[in-house]
């Protein structure tokens, strides 16, 4: 779709179609609405023409941020904020609302709505990329924190994550290593199929590795939050007395389990071990202190935004980077075999 | 300042003025540059012409926040941030970086760059506000749990904010009712003379009231952190045996607090009591639960926006709101009298 498609479609010429996009006043309302129609209709982006280029060039660039509730995409926010004011641009944020079918559409009628020049995504799953969804769109995009389980159109973005299959199979081993077999494992969201799916993965095959059984009963939703955490935690509790050992796929997650550990009359960690995810300063601060995957959030934030930048700058081929996580061994596990 | 005087100083007509205003091609370029660094250096914002206030109505509303790292004003962002969206405005979030005497300055530039319709400074001080600052900035301002101690200008911006003298003299009566004396109050910001400042002075009121001595060497500082409440906490324990509560003027920093009493050999609460301010879950689900000082944040969030919009759809008197707070008692505090 170009300028002369969208012209013929209504019915008028293309240097009507270019003042509607440059928001020149001489065209009649009417018109003008029918076009602004069939441009949102369609899957153009005016960009084939110097003008409109330097009419497009808003110096915004999106951060698109499925739950910026979470802590841990707040500081990453405020990491990236401040590399694109110090580099002349502004930051447009939208948050996500968590429908894993339109992850694709929102995020590009978020870049032509917004007349971006970039963008990154924090979180979310993008299971719906196909190969040509983002062929039309010519400007970067950076997954950060997403790790989409579709292995389609790669060529059309970048993406900065970690390896959340390792990571999450690195803290179940530590765990087993302990002696623990019963471990729960608190998902963020049922329907979560990018970062829950992969981690859910590394906590099987490292049970597997162990011929440990694994048992569906313990694997909980805690909705990323403290609350939903502490009442999945504290009803599992009160069926399942055979449990030793948590692991939470956030650090606030693993605060309600600790919670709810605690509150159902059990110690951490000589009742019940737990192991959080990400390496906030509420793990860190706990009592007792949780042990964590420690995520390298600033540097994540860092590389993404610089990665989308340059692309801006001088389009490039796309990168896909894995980060190192660390377990950061604290005070909330036990070992069973001392 | 109007077009007229931007042409003059230029040396143009008024048309070529308004050309530049709205991004019209044939201007030639170095007088284009020239224009738009008098625009910038003048306190000129265009809306006196029907034309460039269309041009002008960019959607965009500001939001200037104070420290992004702070959950509290994350989560506030989401529920302004939900509610532009679905008015069809665009959120442009910026952070402040904390010069207490260019945050009108900041906040100016900040409408003026963006072409913002309206703007929510959430936290800062705004102690610079004179009766003057604002008369030139035509578009409406809501200042957001800031309190400022300004009294000049009030006509020209709304407020919505917390009685925080009211609020801190109550959870330091609290503490005096169940018999304590030494208390100890971790301040955000040693130069925060908004928030820190008004809280501090409740607690001093509360703590004469009762004829208790104030002792400023129990005032130390966070700074708004769980490390710097955890750093500042343990040093001050181990000059001072006599302690028996502290009062942290947010949750994350009473986490810290919480931690350093712990880690120093002494219970909470049977050693020393610890109080919260804010609400948030990381306090809730502490262990022990920490009592504090709930602020209504939604609401604060909500009714913000709301005053915002309204006010950009329809100027009206400027309205400076006060909202209740509630002392949420939790397992944080202990009766030295029973």
């Amino acid at each position: 779709m170009n300028i002369k498609d969208i012209a013929k479609l209504a019915q008028v010429g293309v240097s009507t179609v270019s003042r509607v996009l440059n928001n020149h006043p001489d065209v009649k309302e009417s018109t003008r609405q029918k076009i602004l129609e069939l441009i949102k209709e369609s899957n153009y982006i005016p960009n084939n023409s110097a003008r409109i280029l330097k009419q497009q060039n808003t110096k915004n660039i999106g951060v698109l941020v499925k739950g910026v509730f979470n802590p841990f995409f707040s500081q990453m926010i405020n990491v990236i904020g401040n590399i694109i004011n110090e580099n002349g641009y502004t930051m447009i944020l939208h948050q996500n609302d968590y429908k894993n079918d339109q992850e694709v559409e929102t995020l590009i009628a978020f870049i032509k709505e917004k007349k971006l020049q970039g963008i990154i995504c924090l979180g979310g799953n993008f299971a719906d990329i196909t190969d040509d969804c983002f062929k039309e769109i010519n400007v970067p995009i950076v997954l950060t924190s997403v790790n989409t389980v579709s292995k389609q159109g790669k060529e059309y973005y970048s993406s900065v994550g970690i390896d959340n299959v390792k990571s999450s199979y690195d803290a179940t081993s530590y765990l087993i290593e302990k002696g623990h077999k019963k471990i729960a494992l608190i998902l963020g969201e049922a329907d979560d199929i990018g970062v829950s799916i992969l981690r859910m993965q590394g906590y099987r095959e490292a049970l597997e590795k162990s011929k440990i059984k694994i048992d569906d009963e313990l694997i909980i939703v805690g909705g990323y939050s403290s609350r939903g955490a502490y009442n999945e935690t504290l009803e599992l509790l009160k069926i399942r007395k055979d449990i030793t050992a948590f692991f939470a796929l956030s650090d606030i997650m693993a605060i309600g389990a600790a919670k709810a550990i605690l509150d159902s009359g059990l110690k951490v960690p000589e009742d019940i071990s737990i192991i959080g995810f990400d390496g906030m300063d509420e793990s860190e601060y706990y009592n007792p202190s949780i042990t964590t995957v420690k995520q390298p959030d600033k540097l994540m934030a860092t590389m993404s935004i610089n990665l989308l930048i340059s692309q801006i700058n001088e389009r490039k081929e796309n990168q896909h980077i894995l980060l190192e996580t660390n377990l950061i061994e604290r005070d909330s596990c036990f070992n069973l075999l001392k």
